[in-house]
């Protein structure tokens, strides 16, 4: 510690939110040189270094052959994936002295997609898969909590390469068992979700998410067991209705209603219904989202979602596929006066609007597409808004007033939802992503041309999957796991060391006694961080061995005199007082029972 | 290798022409995604990372603490230092989605420097030496020969700060153990050449050249053994001569002396000499180059130099610092039309030209200024250029007829020269530069503001080193160095495995007995390449086994139906033929023999 490149800090640093974020600073394992952007200090890349070789052991295990592709990346192979495009701002893209394009790899399936097309050319090639531990590089509008979501990142990326679909199957599933064995190892909690393949394209798709409050995903659990994204989650289609009874459709003025709550209110006392008072779910709340197109175009568009729930923007970000999608702003709703904010309706939006803009005085704009969620059953009657300033309709009637362009998954997830297996009530929790498996099919191989002979002589398009962790976030997710409000508490199999020797004293014999110690340990190949400090306190020699997380210490103090040491177990607190002769034996017992 | 992600190639590739680029890609060790940018195929990947841990071991084993930088940094600290306008376009940039600047970083003093500012305070905190593995960017204006010189390319940088310049001393020569170190166990000869600091700034410089015909470097070697880059090597300047006897300076017509070779035989017919013939090195010969500054800015200049020798652009580019130097173009003598070539004199340019300027139209132009090599002895008199097409003026002297604007290494370098050292002749070799030791000094820590407290409580700018090596050149330099017409040698410390078992021919009991001899050698921890194709020819295998250059290989053909197996050495070609029982135990004692 006297020599080590390290300053702890008490205070927690002034961009921190997230607890592994503020210890990672403190404990001076990470430094950040810009925004998401972080550097390691020589106990971060202890940590990290002890993470990615188990990563790398289960990869070779799983039969996957490492090599290591450039960050610096042409630009062409994107370019026929459409992903140079797709990507959008979040592509770190630069030009090199002749004025060629290139970028910062996100992720390589372009690359490794060449590198098989270049070498192989067999069915007896294939299976293989490949893989690289490498930086990566995502400009994200919104860097935050340390390397949780960063800005370059470490990522384990493999790519399976298979003849048929049966192929890729078995090359999945040897993935996935492989992630198992890794985080299993790591002893980092994690629920394996059914995701949207999203920007990927592709047929199956699962998460690993480590669950934790501090998550910026969203996920479901029934009690079958059964965990997916929110994203990923799939609403029945409610049943077609009989609307032959509901009469016909009224405008109703509301003065007082610019709200589901006041708009429920107002009907129950203007216009009660006999059998059950209305409820938030009998009113269609119309919201006016944009669809935001990787060349920058706005797309407006409006979905209509039943009025008990909200409309959840990444999920309908999922299901539109290569678009971002936010809500609408202010310019976006100037260009179309017939939605009035509060009051939206669909007999103005989506088929009905097409109709209208035949008689518009020419000004070119997108039409205004209308998409329901899939609640809005056919033949359903509903109050909505009359595209009127205090004004409602009610009775409108889905196929019989007004049309729509389709469905879409636009509705929150809301915790007691009917689980999709029918196992029951879909319980609600957040995680962080730490590893995604897809099966991506032939997209990138028809898009790069990779073929190989079958056994009948015909060239065979690949099928491909790509497998992915995130490895400095897997180190954050540990941070995470493993703290308290004192400081991080590393598992042993990640730890920067094993043991930390505490001298928390003055005094020759002191240290002394704690080099022959650390000589012991080392010479039996345990890693020790030895706070031979001579100016500093036992109280900030304490308070560092508690920031700092290594699991086992040996603090020796005034004890030595009578002849015994401290062996203390950062995780439970436990504090035991050994003789100093048997300190090296204890402490190694204490570790081989852990 | 039925599995193994490679293929070989017998053909070279076409961009290639040094071996080790050759055989690296055909032997499938690296793969090229764009100039200058590789992929590690698997093999590749083997090699580098031994290279990578010989490097990190020796650089532990002196204390250096590892950690790792972002190579993806913000402008501003380099920016702080004027590098980012220094290092010109083989800077790559790039802006993030905010319009921020960033680059890639071609090497780290700012950031270490920055590093160690935010976390150390006090001269108790250092020395410090700290380091880290990573891949730099440079955009090279000609990449050539794989990876010999790259875009992206790994490097060890290593950074050390000191108190004061003995600890600097001390540090610097601990990094210099470490590196002859590294290269002995790695087996790749090596010179240690005093070295300009070119645009690092800072007071004491050595390179590691590999020495190779290939090299894009020239050094000199003395008979004491002093060994300097030609940029470094120092004329003395030659004494002042007395010039009472010369007479005037006399303009002669030259009809037919367009070279110096044809103007010596003019003299020599025309105006003869009594001792002795005129010889080139009586003429002084101007040449005409451009300085371009980091902003673009052209600024013509002309260098003097005895006849005999030719200018080196390289010599002139180090001597004057954060430059870049080549000819002038014609567009470049078009703005100063008194340069008649082929005739140009010291007349009309440095300090003549500054008065006859004030003379011009005035077109804004920078001054001509004049730079003579140390040979050109005050007092001493020349056959030059009388700037006017066909003549020549001869008596001509330095001191007395025309002044310089200084002085500055513009010669070429000649076998045969004499040593600074005065130990006799130099003589010249081709190197590459794999490794490069700088005493930086102060100039980081000053412009960055890096200071600690000292022993007296004052502050005081911290003093460092830097110290690089570049590691996959460094692998490449020894796949240039073993290797012969058939393929790659690799010395067994970096080879990709100790043994290549090879089965020429077919049948079961073939395979059967190579499964059990990799067994066994994978069993007592030997790293195996196991030929397995069954389709394949013994003559393709045997080529492979050639190109691929695994140190040991075992053969087992035709021979074991009679019980024996082939050892064969790749470096030697030895080959013995051994028992089958007794293959493993024979191979092992050939191992440790070696």
């Amino acid at each position: 510690m006297s020599q080590l490149f390290v300053r702890t800090l008490r205070e927690d640093p002034a961009d921190a939110e997230v607890a592994s974020h503020k210890l990672l600073v403190r404990g001076g394992y990470i430094r950040r040189n810009a925004p998401g952007i972080y550097t390691w200090l020589p106990l971060g890349l202890k940590v990290y270094r002890k993470v990615e070789a188990i990563v790398r052991e289960e990869m070779d295990k799983a039969g996957a052959q490492e090599m290591l592709l450039p960050a610096l990346l042409p630009r062409e192979p994107y370019e026929v994936t459409n992903r140079w495009e797709e990507y959008g701002p979040t592509l770190f893209t630069l030009k090199d002295r002749k004025d060629a394009d290139y970028l910062l790899g996100p992720t390589h399936e372009e690359m490794f997609t060449l590198a098989v097309k270049d070498m192989f050319s067999s069915y007896k090639d294939l299976p293989v898969t490949l893989y690289q531990i490498q930086t990566k590089y995502r400009d994200e509008a919104r860097p935050r909590a340390g390397l949780l979501r960063s800005r370059a990142f470490v990522m384990k990326d493999a790519y399976s390469f298979d003849i048929d679909d049966a192929g890729l199957e078995t090359s999945y599933a040897v993935m996935r068992q492989a992630y198992q064995n890794i985080f299993d190892r790591l002893g980092l909690p994690y629920v394996i979700c059914s995701a949207m393949s999203g920007a990927m394209g592709g047929s199956r798709s699962e998460e690993f998410l480590y669950p934790t409050e501090i998550g910026e995903d969203t996920f479901v659990r029934a009690p079958s067991g059964y965990a997916a994204n929110v994203e990923a989650v799939v609403t029945p289609q409610a049943p077609e209705q009989d609307f032959s009874s509901i009469p016909e459709s009224e405008i109703v003025e509301t003065p007082d209603a610019p709200t589901i709550d006041t708009l429920v209110d107002v009907f129950n006392e203007l216009r009660p219904r006999e059998n059950d008072s209305w409820q938030a779910n009998d009113t269609l709340k119309n919201v006016v989202l944009v669809a935001v197109h990787p060349d920058s175009t706005r797309e407006v568009f409006v979905v209509g979602v039943p009025g008990g729930r909200d409309v959840d923007v990444k999920r309908v970000e999922a299901a539109l596929g290569s678009v971002e999608v936010e809500m609408a702003t202010e310019e976006d709703l100037a260009q179309y006066p017939e939605l009035v904010p509060g009051y939206i309706g669909p007999m103005v939006i989506g088929p009905q609007s097409s109709r209208r803009s035949a008689t518009e005085d020419g000004e070119e704009r997108l039409p205004l597409r209308y998409f329901l969620d899939p609640r809005v059953a056919r033949g359903s009657a509903w109050i909505t808004g009359a595209n009127k300033k205090n004004y409602h309709v009610y009775n409108l009637v889905y196929g019989r007033d007004f049309e729509a362009d389709g469905f879409i998954e636009a509705a929150t997830v809301c915790e007691g939802d009917m689980a999709e297996d029918g196992s029951g009530p879909l319980s609600l929790e957040r995680g962080i992503e730490i590893g995604h498996i897809f099966q991506l099919g032939r997209k990138y191989a028809n898009a790069l041309d990779l073929k190989v002979l079958d056994q009948n002589g015909k060239t065979q398009v690949v099928t491909m999957g790509s497998y992915g962790i995130g490895v400095s976030r897997v180190m954050a997710a540990l941070a995470q796991q493993y703290h308290d409000e004192r400081g991080l508490m590393w598992p042993r199999i990640v730890a920067p060391a094993d043991v930390h020797v505490v001298v928390a004293g003055k005094g020759d014999e002191l240290y002394g006694a704690a080099d022959t110690l650390c000589a012991s340990l080392e010479g039996a190949g345990y890693d020790v961080l030895y706070d031979d400090r001579l100016k500093v306190s036992p109280g900030v020699k304490f308070a560092d061995y508690e920031l700092l997380g290594v699991p086992y210490a040996v603090v020796i103090g005034r004890g030595l005199k009578d002849g015994k040491v401290e062996i203390r177990v950062r995780a439970t607190g436990e504090q035991h007082e050994v003789k100093v002769e048997n300190a090296f034996d204890e402490l190694v017992s204490f570790m081989k029972e852990a």
